[in-house]
């Protein structure tokens, strides 16, 4: 089976807004085994609508569609599917009287407008929202499914969840998109590309998308299979090659960030962090603290932008900084050392770059970072020549902060001064 | 003219990617005078390639495809086009001996399957690509221009600025797209749109799109016209009264950020700032240097977790933490008070709350969030309860903090303490 989806929303033919709600129906639709072959945003005019969903008629037997099911003028979904299979709208008293009661429990009146909510097209299956006031249908018509869908995404979600799959798991094809997702940090796209791509002609039946991140780079493989157990044999595999080719680079197979790994880690090993940073602006200990539950072993950070606060919060002597300057593997060193004995941490973590555009020099220019972890016994210190503009580089700052943490633990002996 | 964009890649129908370049383009042409009605993603299946250009070409005098231009099997914009057009395709040789150049600048020799990239549709202008091996094409055919450009998004936007936005401006008709960009802080969406809907309608040209963003609200009025002096009156005139409506709530006209207004705000106040945050764990000192230059103002910030770390950087006394709660009135001032003494600041920003899900209890629950802004006067604070998961309450908390110190500029004596 083989799916369009349609976002309709003038809003979303601005610079403004992209349509995000395909990223869930994309992911949703693969696993019950339908294909989205083609994705059409429009905006609110008829016959633009129409003839965006004429031609979904010709390329899939199923269209979802997002939007145009609100009470205004603007809202013509509803009437644009009916016109096309050339059906009438009906009220639908029960919906009517739903919509009604929703606004009755807000202490509302419902307006006239919003009765237009209840218009179901004829034959159509009514789609219960139990997030708003539109509810979704779903239509039947020479063999094509076509599936009208609230535009708010917490609406859509529910809805699909609850009325949309199980219809669908009934109906879509034997074969369903299985899927593996990779994280690797420390490799370049190209490198990774170069790495992993001689696996492609091992494994022909296997698509895979590299996707670089700020986060990372990502790999993901997936295959259209009628066997659950055969396509993950296969993926298992071709995941166990991928590993042994990226080695140490890769953080996770099954999706985790990076920062998730590492509390996995500090948790294991009952250990706690407190970093210290400076060109990085608070990404690093904003990144540690994304995690639910961090506080068990994140203690805390300082972001020493001047030098006055090095020296006074972490106690970076005021004469290295003035003799090595504030860059340097001597300050990152201090940093890192100097704030895991004030946090009374197991590990700290000290960055110190410039992140630029301002305040480079030749000798030290936009991207230079340098970045320390120390232990209770020791500090390893990595010094990184960053590319891209001031946000990527204080991104793969964080990023290459973070997995020096990672590797610590998967080569504990390594890089100790 | 009325344009469609087609973005052309099978990663575009996976739940991993976005078609981005058509946010850049629809900017664009709108600024060109042309309209965007119709946005198409499609695989590089060639059967849906073909349906997706034949159906663009039925609704739209231009249409812009970005991808499909690399070298490999895969990448079938140019036969597409060519068929459809009933075209042949020929190698340029021109364009041919310049990708074999860029090939032996970067030291290696041209894959015999990069050849492709020279294949030039019949009648086509070809649009040298600055940042790749692949050119754009221009073609024309019956009153239709079908504009081919690379994936990549800086090759497209190089692509797009120096050979089609000239091209484009001769064509494009006399109206054109005018914009605006409001934000705003301190209401819900709902609220903004109650106190600037009634203008719509006294403004029935200009066509307004609000945004809810994890940055807060933005609103972008739009009219089409062709005298830029008439279009900038009519606006200046609506986001003057949307201004009055708004009140103290209004961030920017013009599409500042938050932090940028701070930033202006502290440098010609010749100001500092230093944050201890809690539950915004980093995101406040992050979001505050964001902005290239921040270093002239911003001198630093704690992340401070846990309760030691608050005593021992910040200074809040143990006592106070046991007795009030580290979620508290008490704390949020001392750690404002605190860390502007530390670090000699003009202003001290203090945050603690509790971001969730864990952590929460009746009388403190997940979304309780203490902000306080001290100077060397006197502190002031506020309590809010945010809505969302960890990570918009975190959000929330770090917009709420920043408007904070927007809020102290226009109204000084307000909420002293």
């Amino acid at each position: 089976m083989r799916a369009e989806i349609i976002a309709v929303g003038s809003e979303l033919l601005t610079p403004y807004r992209l349509d995000t709600n395909s990223l869930f129906l994309t992911d949703e639709l693969h696993q019950l085994g339908v294909r989205v072959v083609h994705k059409a945003i429009v905006g609110d005019t008829p016959d633009e609508m129409l003839s965006s969903f004429r031609h979904a008629l010709d390329r899939a037997d199923v269209i979802v569609s997002s939007g145009g099911l609100g009470p205004t003028d603007d809202d013509r979904t509803r009437w644009t599917v009916a016109e096309l299979l050339g059906r009438k709208l009906r009220t639908d008293d029960d919906v009517l009287r739903k919509i009604q009661e929703r606004f009755r429990r807000f202490g509302r009146t419902m307006p006239e407008i919003n009765a237009r909510q209840a218009l179901i097209i004829e034959g159509a299956t009514i789609l219960p929202n139990p997030r708003g006031t539109a509810p979704g249908q779903w239509v039947e018509s020479n063999g094509h499914i076509v599936i009208l869908l609230p535009g708010v995404p917490h609406e859509l979600r529910a809805l699909f969840e609850a009325e949309v799959k199980p219809r669908l798991s009934k109906l879509g094809s034997a074969q369903r998109l299985f899927t593996r997702d990779l994280r690797i940090c420390g490799l370049f796209e190209s490198a990774v590309e170069q790495l992993v791509s001689p696996l492609y002609a091992m494994y022909p039946d296997v698509e895979t998308t590299i996707l670089a991140t700020a986060r990372g780079i990502e790999l993901h493989p997936q295959i259209w299979c009628s066997d659950p157990v055969r396509a993950g044999q296969i993926l298992d595999e071709m995941v166990e090659r991928m590993s042994l080719a990226l080695g140490e680079n890769l953080v996770s197979t099954r999706g985790e960030a990076l920062e998730e790994i590492i509390a996995q880690l500090l948790t294991e090993n009952r250990a706690t962090i407190a970093v210290a940073e400076s060109c990085t602006g608070g990404l690093l200990a904003e990144r540690l603290t994304k995690v639910p539950g961090s506080s068990a072993y994140f203690l805390g950070g300082v972001v020493c932008y001047s030098n006055e606060m090095k020296s006074a919060l972490v106690g970076v002597p005021p004469e290295m900084i003035q003799s090595k300057g504030a860059v340097s593997e001597e300050v990152a060193r201090a940093l890192a050392d100097g704030i895991r004995k004030r946090a009374g941490a197991t590990f700290g973590l000290g960055v110190t770059g410039i992140a630029g555009p301002g305040g480079g020099t030749p000798e030290k220019p936009a991207g230079l970072v340098h970045i320390a972890l120390a232990d209770e016994h020791a500090v390893r210190e990595k010094k990184f020549q960053l590319p891209g503009d001031r946000e990527l580089i204080r991104n793969f700052a964080t990023l290459n902060a973070l997995d020096m943490v990672r590797r610590y633990f998967l080569y504990p002996a390594h890089g100790k001064s």
